[in-house]
C-alpha cells in the first residue's frame, strides 16, 4: 500500500516517514504528495510568530490542549532557528509538548531553518499539506519572527497571531514594527511581568494608526499568561471570530487561492533550478564556468545566459 | 558612453544609477555588469554582523574613517531590516555616516531586505561587484545577524566580524550561538556597559570549545567602544592579520572561487524562474493552474512537471 494511502487511513508513522522522505528530497515523495493533494484544503491554518523568549511554545501547547478539549485534531509545525553550520535545530521535538506525546490527536513536527532542499517555505507547505490530508482540523505553524523567511512562512496561515512580551528593547520593537501588518490578533504574553499593560497599550495605539476601514477586520490586543493558562479562552474565541470573518467575507477563499499560487511558484523555482544545476554539475560545465569566472574570462551573467540557451537547445536535440 | 565605462572612469553617479537599474531589474543592467566583471576580484570584502542595537553602524563608520586615514577607498553595503509590507528600509542612507557624505573615497548603499528580484544575496553580490569595479579597496557588508538570508550574505565576505554587546537575553544568545562559526573576529562593543568583560570571557570560552587545529585561524575576542573610537586600532590590525592569513594559507583563493560559484548559482536560479514564470503568466497558464489547484483537480507537483515539460518542448518547437 502506498504511503499516501496509509496516511489517509490514519497511520501516523507513515506520515512521519513521508515527511522525512520530503526532507531528503526523495523522488518518490512527490508521487505521494500528488496522491494526498485532493484531500487537502480542509484544515484551518493558524500562524503564531514573535520574538525569541516570548513564550510561543507554551502558548502553542496550551492552544493545542484547548483545541483537544473541543475534540479537534491538531498538527503543529514548529520552525526552529538553526545553527547555520551544524544544521541542528536549537529546540527539537524532544523538549516540545511532552504532555501530548501519547495523544494520537496531536502530531508535532519541528523544521530547522536550514537544510531544506528548495527553501523552507516549500518544506513547510508540504508538511502542512500532509497534516491537512491526515485530517488535522487545525494546523499551527510556529515561527520565530525574526527573519524574512519566517515571516513569509507564517503568512501561509489563515489567521496569524503575533506574540509580544513586555520589556523588549527599542531596536527589537523597531523590527517588530514590520510584523504589525501581518497580525490578525496580537497577544502580549507573560502578562504578569512589569510593563505588560504598557506594551499592550502601545500595540493598540500602533494598530489604531492603521486606519482600518469599516467592514474590515480589526485586530485586537489580548493579554495572556500561557504558563498559567490565563487568557487562553479569550484567545481561542478571538481566533474563532477571525475565522468566521474570513469565511463570511470571502477572504478565506482568496487566501487559499494565494496559497495554491505560492506553493506552485515555490516548487517551480526549486525544480527548474535542480534540473538544470544537476545537469551541469554532472557533465562538468559547472566546474568549467567557475574556473572561467575565477580567471575573469567570463562573468556570471554571460555564463547563465549560455547555460539556459544550451539547456533549452539540449531538450530540443534529445527529443527530436 | 556606457554606464560601465563611466563607472570605471570614476563617475559615482553612474555607479548609483546602475545600482538602481539592477534593483529595478532592467535588462540593460546585466549588460553593464558583464562589462564591469573583468575589473572585479580586487577589493577586500569585510562582513560585519550582529544583533540589532549592537552599534554596528557606528563601528562601520569608525572603520571607514580608519581606512580613509590609510588612504584606502571604502564601499559600504548596509542591509537594513524592512517592513515586509511597506517595502521601506527602517534605517536609510540618510541617517548613515553623514560625515563621509562629501568624501568621494566613500560610497554607501543601503539595501532593504525586501523587494529584490531574485533574492537579497544576488542583489548584494551585484552591489559588491560594482563597488569592486569602481576601485574600492575595502567593501564592508553590514547586516543584522538575525535571519538566515543575512547570515548567507555576510558569508560572502573574506573576513567576518561578529559584533556582540553586553546584556542581551539568553534567548538571543542561543540564536547567536549559530553565528559563532562564521566569525573570524569577535567584537564586544559598548564595552563601557556592565558585563562587557563577562560577555567577552563567555565568547572566548565558547571559541575554545571549537578546538581549532594548529595552523588554522584562531578567532580573537576584542572589546570596543565605537562611539568613542576605542579599540578600533586593534580591530583594524586584527582584520589585517586575518587577511594576511587568508593570502598566505591560500584560503583567499578558495573563498573567491566559492563566491564565483555562489554568484552563478544565485543568478541561474533567478533567471530560470523569471523566464518560465514570465512565460506562463503572460499566456494565462499560471492562472489556469492556480484555478485547477484550488479545485483540487491538479496538484503543485503535477502542474510543475507539466510546465517544465511544456517549456522545454516549446523551446524545441520555436527553434526548429
Amino acid at each position: 500500500m502506498s504511503l499516501a494511502q496509509r496516511i489517509l487511513d490514519g497511520d501516523l508513522r507513515a506520515a512521519a516517514r513521508l515527511m522525512r522522505d520530503l526532507d531528503d528530497g526523495l523522488r518518490s515523495a512527490a508521487g505521494e504528495m500528488k496522491l494526498l493533494y485532493p484531500n487537502t484544503g480542509r484544515a484551518f491554518i493558524l500562524g503564531i510568530t514573535g520574538p525569541p523568549g516570548a513564550g510561543k511554545s507554551t502558548l502553542v501547547d496550551q492552544l493545542t490542549a484547548a483545541y483537544r478539549r473541543q475534540g479537534k485534531r491538531v498538527g503543529v509545525v514548529a520552525i526552529d532557528p538553526t545553527s547555520p553550520f551544524t544544521g541542528g535545530a536549537i529546540l527539537g521535538d524532544r523538549i516540545r509538548m511532552n504532555r501530548h506525546a501519547e495523544d494520537p490527536g496531536v502530531f508535532i513536527r519541528s523544521l530547522a531553518t536550514r537544510g531544506h532542499m528548495g527553501g523552507l517555505s516549500r518544506s513547510t507547505g508540504d508538511v502542512v499539506n500532509v497534516m491537512d490530508a491526515m485530517g488535522m482540523d487545525v494546523v499551527i505553524i510556529e515561527t520565530v519572527g525574526v527573519g524574512q523567511d519566517e515571516i513569509d512562512i507564517v503568512r501561509m496561515a489563515h489567521t496569524t497571531v503575533v506574540v509580544s512580551v513586555p520589556g523588549l528593547g527599542d531596536d527589537i520593537q523597531a523590527i517588530k514594527a514590520g510584523i504589525l501588518e501581518i497580525g490578525d490578533l496580537f497577544v502580549v504574553n507573560k502578562a504578569d511581568r512589569d510593563g505588560a499593560d504598557r506594551t499592550a497599550r502601545e500595540l493598540a495605539a500602533m494598530l489604531e494608526m492603521k486606519q482600518i476601514k469599516a467592514g474590515e477586520w480589526q485586530p485586537k490586543v489580548l493579554l495572556t499568561e500561557a504558563s498559567r493558562n490565563r487568557g487562553l479562552d479569550e484567545m481561542v474565541a478571538e481566533i474563532e471570530a477571525h475565522r468566521s470573518y474570513l469565511v463570511d467575507s470571502g477572504a478565506l477563499e482568496l487566501l487559499m487561492k494565494e496559497r495554491c499560487a505560492q506553493q506552485f511558484i515555490d516548487l517551480l523555482r526549486e525544480r527548474l533550478f535542480t534540473e538544470v544545476y544537476g545537469h551541469i554539475r554532472i557533465n562538468g560545465r559547472f566546474r568549467e564556468i567557475v574556473d572561467e569566472m575565477s580567471a575573469r574570462r567570463t562573468d556570471p551573467y554571460s555564463a547563465v545566459e549560455t547555460v539556459i540557451a544550451e539547456r533549452f537547445a539540449g531538450a530540443q536535440t534529445t527529443s527530436s
